[in-house]
């Protein structure tokens, strides 16, 4: 019941604070018997880590992931899934002035008002650092879509008010914004580094899109696939809206041009549109799931601000420490990861749909 | 588990078919002690109803709820609150054809393929009347958030391409499409009208609105009231699309824009902008807390349109009987009873963060 | 997560007070496409209702149950099922003195004290009659289990110093105490009624056996199958111990004696012996699950007693009402659906525990 | 959901296997802003430890615990609190015999049955090594229970037939097998050691109090506090039986003996008996609360036993290692820990009763 796990069957227990000892994450419910190593989960904690390039934040994160139950001679068990990051590079000194004040666009004043006390360094509990048991367990739930040939990927669609034009997926890995389209990439890059040079920030939209996904996942009325897929997104931190296939256009359509009309291809039933975006009464219809996010900007920016400090008093802030101007590329394994688990925990719950 | 329930703690379980007998929810963890009469429901289910005007469909639900437990001599008594409300006027024939075809746009195809069988009678469990018990619900969840000085508004906001180009609550209620624009309303029926008339329908967008939430609500990490936002938001059957404070409007912000800075406004801590839209790190400020959501078109269209039948083969369907052309004001007190629900399930959770 | 819903996948949320409107229970997560009739659940009605015999009390509750979702043309869909008994021959008045009385060995003090408030008519909630619901849902369990060939008989073991020498299942339904031992059963009869004269009541043992469970269900670590029916079994109201095979026997036994050596069965991994009474670790063995559980008096007696009353004077208590003597027999029905909804509830959630 | 979490609120999930790296548990919805050092947790830890004596297993868990997060200056701060314990001394080459057989009386067998494969090492997630992360969390709920008054504590009542004759709780801790009488206790330990010498072991009841529990904590119907203390108990690898008050004694008890009166006791109200083990319809009542549950004997004996290896053929099996002959002393303080965990949990759902 409380904050901190996610998911009904696939379920995960995310734990640790941004300059603890170490941070990681329980995932309970995974079926035994397929194989795991710890390279599957290091793969996707390596597309996570800061420091990549120039446009990310410096801080050296080796977050290597260490399995500590859960696998035997290299296969599930059935048991609980404890995966360990050690958190290294910490130095909390620069976060000593900032005890006392409240980061605007941050979590700082609501966990004091909260809960009466909060890790200051980092952001504690609140720091995107928490994305990285979920990142961890993501890439387990990646391993049984796998098994079940479902594949997931996520990409930058816009940056400040560049968009991409174009969707080549072989892009995406090509450059440091993870933009689908060259061009597009490159104007985003220098953006960014506009931005970071004037000591600002800017935000984005990232596109995730999930294919082959059978039809049938999803529970009425409340877990629907796209109700869940809401929370997963919404939950983290720099997200403040998502919308499925046609999602917010739906405003100025009309229903003969929204609905998708079914029809048999080669035997298989699909729609030919999909302004659904794969779901239907909250149930997947074995087309592409398709979601956007909106990620804002990076709160911490180094030019001063006006906040109040722990007293309430009228103050100003300046945030030291070099941090990512635009986070979307940042994002995207965290998207993807928790794309990756609601899709998991679906494909696992749908198997109690029928008596046989 | 299973997908019929909504909240931890304040948990509500809806169940009901459009053409069963009955319909109804139950509340669990209604805390004691405070007055509920079946009029605090009644009021809410009215709003909902349909046949109240031009724009309306004219299915007559007299929708009388009646309170089975739960409440003792006017009070709640903190056990579950069992509410029913009969299916009268109900014509299963005109569902007759439908049988063996699936509506674009509806669950009707993904039911089948999850279950294996469907009620196909007016969507049997994926109709909007399910929204009958959120709505009752959402009218005691209302009642707790009243006596903590929480209200909750909703409206419509956009309507194809006409936009509502002021805020005056007052309005509202006076219109059919509840808008508070009165200009804008007019322009908005007409065009509903206008569509309708062609056989078709439209989308729009609603903007949902809580004033009085005390700083502190929402759960780390999973659990923030965001992410409960969009979940409760995204479960309701024709929403494409949900977004928060500035919501898509950041992807093209700055952070220096973005940010909202904190004061000290006569002794109460607030923020000189609400760009966060009411919450900070899945907690909420204390600012108001304001939500749109995408709102598609109706699916159920008088137009001709392809589809398959049961079987997989290609043919055409025309849906006879008379519906919305626009849901917008029929979802607004679904949205708001969505809204009341995740909000007191939050202030009955923040009892727990503090040790004394 | 409030304490009214029981079931992880199969659960059930059951609602109402002893003398309100009407009574009931809403399962979700029953899987679709099986036969479901009201028959199937009045039977296990019909056993569990009062005014049978002479040894049980006289209020005469019809309890005709309706079925009023999740069920169509005859088959489950998957949708919740909604259940319903009406408040029939309630008879309020006579709790009128008992208004401002705690009865000893009841839940009034208890519930006033927690809530603050209470239905005292008839108990309210704390009312036996709650396990209409527990019955009426164990009955559609029990469904489920038939169609996997699992089996559930309850019967009286023990009343006051009585015990059945033998267990013939063929006797059970023929006795009034639905004891497997006729001359025990005549016994127990004897004893009741002379209790019942004396103005008192007397407890006894209930023993509830499952055959035909597969190897396989049950949850690691928590969610043990003698973990949850251990629960199930403390919820009813009246038991005050529940032990499994050799029980509070293992006490006195050395290791050699008690462990259940392995054996091939013709083809069948068996135990010879069974005092783990079909559970290793918390998942079954395949061998016959055997519990029993100790079932107190009834505490509503004619005797005076000594209380307090609402402000915690010293007071005397006469509990008026013909109540019944023993409530093994009547406990039976609750029982096995208690055991038939946990076993109901594993077999679902084992499908979860390999990967294909 | 799935099984290897307990608790509503104050949640605990446990991983680990016996073998693997290491042990542990996250611990969320712990409240913020009580101290909590390491000490508090080792304290119970020790108590759980086998090499304590010679009626102890020799086998040496130094288990040292650490805390990751959710302490921050020497103080709760609401985040998940997750501590580990590192296996040490641990040979698994004396389980390489058992890879193949299953082990009567133990999880082997139906492990593999519902996973199809297992970590046979030491038990693997089987292990009663599991309760480190259970008692670990225990001392944590202990510190809440403390801060509330309450207080836990369980002794032997029994080893074989030999039963603690008084209880005298300042003698508890300075015996071996944790007996509150002196005598018994001797009797106790010589039994144990002629048991062991003969390759044997034996069972055992172990009861447990809770003294300074206020009226009203536990959820009707089915989170009753007595049904929540019974899965605890029973979720305990050993225990077959657990019984509450009076427990199976009440089957030969008539109503008005059984039956606590109620009276005031200078202002408070209680109960002049205690039959009940102060629970009533599921709630406290301010008594203390008695359990008992039969523990029994260690499966690990050293006796040749019959049993069937992995492909079903039947053979026979000697577990070499040294064993605890009677586990009771140390299944004490894993059966508190459970008992705080469902106090803990339950002080806090109480929070959410009433309206106010």
């Amino acid at each position: 019941m409380p904050g901190n796990s996610f998911g009904e069957i696939f379920r995960i227990t995310t734990w640790g604070e941004s300059h603890g000892k170490a941070i990681g994450v329980v995932i309970d419910g995974c079926p035994a018997g397929f194989p795991l190593y710890k390279e599957d989960i290091q793969r996707e904690l390596d597309r996570r880590k800061p420091g990549q390039s120039e446009v990310t934040s410096p801080r050296k994160e080796s977050d290597e992931v260490e399995i500590l139950s859960g696998v035997f001679e290299g296969k599930t068990t059935g048991a609980p899934i404890s995966l360990i990051v050690e958190n290294k590079d910490v130095d909390s000194s620069i976060y000593e002035d900032l005890r006392d004040l409240f980061r605007p666009g941050h979590a700082d004043y609501t966990y004091q008002r909260k809960y009466g006390i909060r890790d200051y360094r980092g952001g504690g509990r609140s720091s995107a650092r928490e994305t990285v048991g979920r990142v961890s367990a993501g890439a387990v739930a990646k391993k049984v879509l796998g098994l079940n040939n479902i594949t997931i990927i996520g990409y930058t669609l816009q940056i400040g008010n560049i968009k991409a034009e174009k969707i080549d997926l072989g892009e995406i890995e090509k450059n440091e914004v993870r933009c689908p389209d060259r061009n597009a990439a490159e104007e985003m890059i220098k953006r960014i580094l506009k931005v970071k040079r004037s000591g600002d920030s800017i935000g984005g939209i990232v596109e995730v899109v999930a294919r082959g996904v059978p039809p049938g996942l999803g529970e009425p009325v409340f877990d629907k696939l796209d109700g869940d897929i809401g929370k997963a997104m919404m939950s983290i931190g720099a997200v403040k809206g998502i919308e499925i296939g046609a999602g917010f256009g739906v405003a100025s359509m009309i229903g003969s041009k929204n609905n998708d009309e079914f029809y048999n291809n080669k035997g298989v039933i699909a729609t030919r549109t999909n302004n659904a975006g794969g779901i239907l009464g909250g149930i997947s219809t074995g087309e592409e799931i398709k979601i956007r996010i909106a990620v804002k900007p990076t709160p911490s920016i180094a030019k001063t601000q006006g906040t109040v400090n722990i007293k309430g008093d009228d103050s100003t802030i300046v945030i030291h420490g070099r941090h990512d101007a635009c986070i979307c590329h940042r994002i995207i394994p965290v998207a993807e990861a928790m794309m990756a688990l609601v899709l998991t925990d679906h494909l696992l719950r749908n198997r109690l749909a029928k008596i046989s």
